[in-house]
């Protein structure tokens, strides 16, 4: 049985891949893609979201566009990481992608999703937790249809986006706080995991290799981001952060976790968005987030190449 | 043409006579009340509403219960000042009250009703904004079919429930901050000029003169509500704050109102709750919220004392 | 016998009167000034307590400079209120003034002070509290030397520089927090009592009628405050806040106190450099802070007006 | 030309090796060690630091007792890493070790010893900041003859004591922030660095085998040392924060340090005391401190058994 699972994304170069991953791979079932403003506006991370849907062939997977801003304080995007399109790097032209947008707002159709499903579904959010935070808000009800939270955000400790903080959590610190007090199961995947991930030559070349318009844009995408985060932090090769989160559910003997307790720095002056994660126990908060703290790097690549060849078409 | 108004409300003494008046006025067409914890839990503010509404003949007003807690952080209730029941004083009995719940949650039921009447309707919030805020962030497209929001909660000087702050707000600070950041107009009634609607004993008797069922209910809450403020506060009479909001919608004259900035203080270590209302223009930023500064206390009562009578047949 | 007293200050307008007092009156005996920044820079501050010393006729009372900014974060000023000089109206012209500066640092000569006088002495402060907390904090051992604290800061409601924050303890948080949580007695004015202290023209009328050089120069830097007080804060008679605390030391019975827990938030987004009075007893905090609350304004200023024509000769 | 240094510490297992390493090398000139609350109370520390020079010989370093609780808030200790007396292990008997305590409290002895010394001297904290702070806020004319400031405490990424802060920046956030803010030069070497130098197996036989009553002295205090982490943090082998500081200063080349700006948080709910750490220059913050970031931890062994064979006579 595969496991039933909503994307809430902002793609970017990290959610595009997650995407592909959870539409090739058999052990996943991908009722649903909703989008939110988080590296760029919600305008653009739902196109681009419809973009790669269009380049990869993934079809009936409904998807919807969310909140454009966080629940408190002002927006933020990631344009130096990801372009003023949030997806730079290939042409994907001028024209209307052929997958269209559901016309539904995303907490519509995450309740109708859930409400549709016989069994509960996993939420999957790879950028800010506005959408998530406002779905549990409004529908506390339908709580007990979502079977857990895998997502990608956080850190154990340095963030990117400030010394402290994280980008998706820094987006919306207060969603954040809301989804990890939910009292669902959550598992995170942040920036010390993520960055075991990294996306080297080899590993481009693996996908190059495989010599599709897919495996094309792929690369595209990856060069574009590579250049990026060599350029803001010095990184030879780009972490490709929120796959980690649905190959975990295909295979999760990729990460290993550990239970500790995990709370979001709403205060600080020069800490707001951190993500305070107890792995020594110190604090004496019960251990109730599970969290991502090992990689293996290889078999996450295998899945990604394999997603990319098997769509690749 | 009457206002069309939902009632938002943790019943507690001066949210029922607040019931009263919306109810008993023909300048206010009563919609829907919606309740919230705050004074007491919202099973416990739920069922006090239907018994206000029971007890005083208000039949055909949907009432539906709402959030349990706040967004963020534990509940507090207001024992201290409402009482065990939340509405303590009269002898209510043990039976149910013959107004029924509605089954539908509150966002439903404010959905429900914004979306059926012809034209936009103002939310009247008298307790914590958690139902307000989670239907804003739940159904950001029907914003357009809220004429106004007129609330109870802050101050512009002292609180009541810490130094800084008074209780609606400091129930739920984050719930606060959206509805005072959503962009709808917001008529805010803190307790500097709630103070001035003080239920002397000469108010007291005006309504004991009345010689109903009704008014003698109304005067076991108003003794009840003296005694806690006198232990509490030391104040001789106490103050009726809730029914600003209504009275304000039946006649705008009664209370003085002026423009300016108001931000919740969400981060302060002795201060969060507190409501910052910049009547000096010294913060810079634009005065977008409609403040209530000085309440014609004789009109007040007046409209009080009236809303007793006609409904106490 | 005369209480003994260091005052430490910013003059400022209201400030130069509290010299005035200080030194007029026999109940008290001036030892020093100090200064410190605050309603302009420590530079100007010093040089406007001397041309108040050598306008007023006080000889022998030794001037010292302090601290020239907070113990943390930038400095302010309030050149809106006290203009360019820190002191403007007058034309106190170009030259020196013959009062010298004392060649030690505020806190050697608060040292110095402390230990040549042969019983404790009274410490008032009426700017920010950098000095004071230094002096704490540099010379525990000299905390006996030290009576009570009688100072001028705070608010039991609303700030004047920002919504929640009077200006002294805003300058300098962190200081007021040494300062009140030092376990020495401390005595706090602030706006709320000393609002009642209002420069009317009934009282500059009195002032101009003695007809000397000094009521002359008093009478300047009255109209000037009440002209910044008006532009600022639309007030019609500029209250004189400094000078509550020699008038307390004089005549106790000015002012009535209350005792109360006293806290000063430090970490507010909106709120930061609020003092948090417990009026009301509700944080369970020890009462530990006398708290000016209400003030006999005639006798106040029978003070201000003789202390004017003893020192006018 | 030694560099002459002030020891400012609370012993504490690894500043006692600190205080080993700077009396033995000729490459340091100890001039004055003062003590401040921090892994015990100041009385407890004060002790230890003349235990630790009793045994190991060093005559002629005045020792002062300093702070004995930080500028705001209340005191914590780490007793459950240095034990009850703040140096457990070895047996150091009841008796008053022979090298007595100064009379002098340690601001008078840090302001003696800065005038007396012909050149700037260089300051080493290596507890929290609280005498330091307080020295620099007593006599910040006495700033030009301090030559810079190396000082163990804070981290680049997670904290010991909270999941995000540091013991000793813990225990004096605002004692940091003064000192990170002070202006003069600051070099920090946090967690991230220090744990680089654990005390394995090895090095601990490396000490034994100089078999002399002083190497006896250090194996148990590392002995104990170890069992504490072991307990606490799981870890095999403790790491000797402090003499990183003065091991920088007798050869820079065996810490690499980079330039970055650092700030404490003072304010956050879960992240207070943490040192924020700008390595990727995202802040906009000019770049500072010195921060060490990697450390040659077999040279540093070097010295700091040496140090034992030189003072084990």
């Amino acid at each position: 049985m595969p496991v039933p699972v909503i994307l809430d994304c902002d793609p970017g170069h990290d959610d595009a891949f997650n995407i592909l991953l959870a539409a090739a791979h058999p052990a996943v079932e991908l009722l649903a893609i909703t989008t939110v403003a988080g590296n760029q506006t919600v305008e653009k991370t739902t196109l681009n979201a419809r973009r790669v849907c269009s380049a990869a062939g993934i079809r009936g997977v409904p998807i919807a566009a969310g909140r454009d801003r966080p629940l408190h304080g002002p927006r933020r995007v990631a344009e130096n990481i990801h372009g003023g399109s949030g997806l730079d790097g290939p042409g994907f032209g001028e024209g209307e992608p052929d997958v269209p947008q559901d016309p539904r707002d995303a907490l519509t159709l995450i309740r109708d999703t859930l409400l549709a499903h016989p069994s509960p579904v996993t939420l999957v959010p790879t950028g800010p937790l506005t959408n998530v935070a406002a779905f549990l808000l409004a529908h506390p009800g339908l709580a007990a249809r979502i079977e857990r939270i895998v997502l990608m955000g956080g850190s154990t400790g340095r963030g990117n986006t400030t010394p402290a903080a994280e980008f998706n959590i820094l987006c919306d610190p207060e969603a954040a706080d809301i989804v990890l007090g939910s009292g669902l199961p959550v598992t995170m995947f942040g920036l010390d995991v993520t960055h075991q991930a990294r996306a080297t030559p080899e590993v481009v070349a693996r996908i190059a290799a495989l010599g599709t318009p897919l495996s094309r844009l792929c690369v595209e995408l990856l060069t574009y981001f590579a250049s990026t985060y060599r350029e803001v932090y010095g990184l030879d090769a780009p972490p490709l952060h929120d796959p980690l989160t649905v190959a975990h559910l295909i295979d999760p003997s990729l990460v290993r976790l550990v239970r500790a307790a995990v709370r979001v720095e709403l205060r600080g002056t020069y800490t707001r968005g951190a993500t305070v994660v107890d792995l020594d126990g110190v604090t004496g908060l019960p251990a109730e987030t599970e969290v991502g703290v090992e990689l293996d790097a290889d078999g996450f690549w295998d899945l990604i190449v394999e997603a990319v060849r098997v769509l690749g078409g």
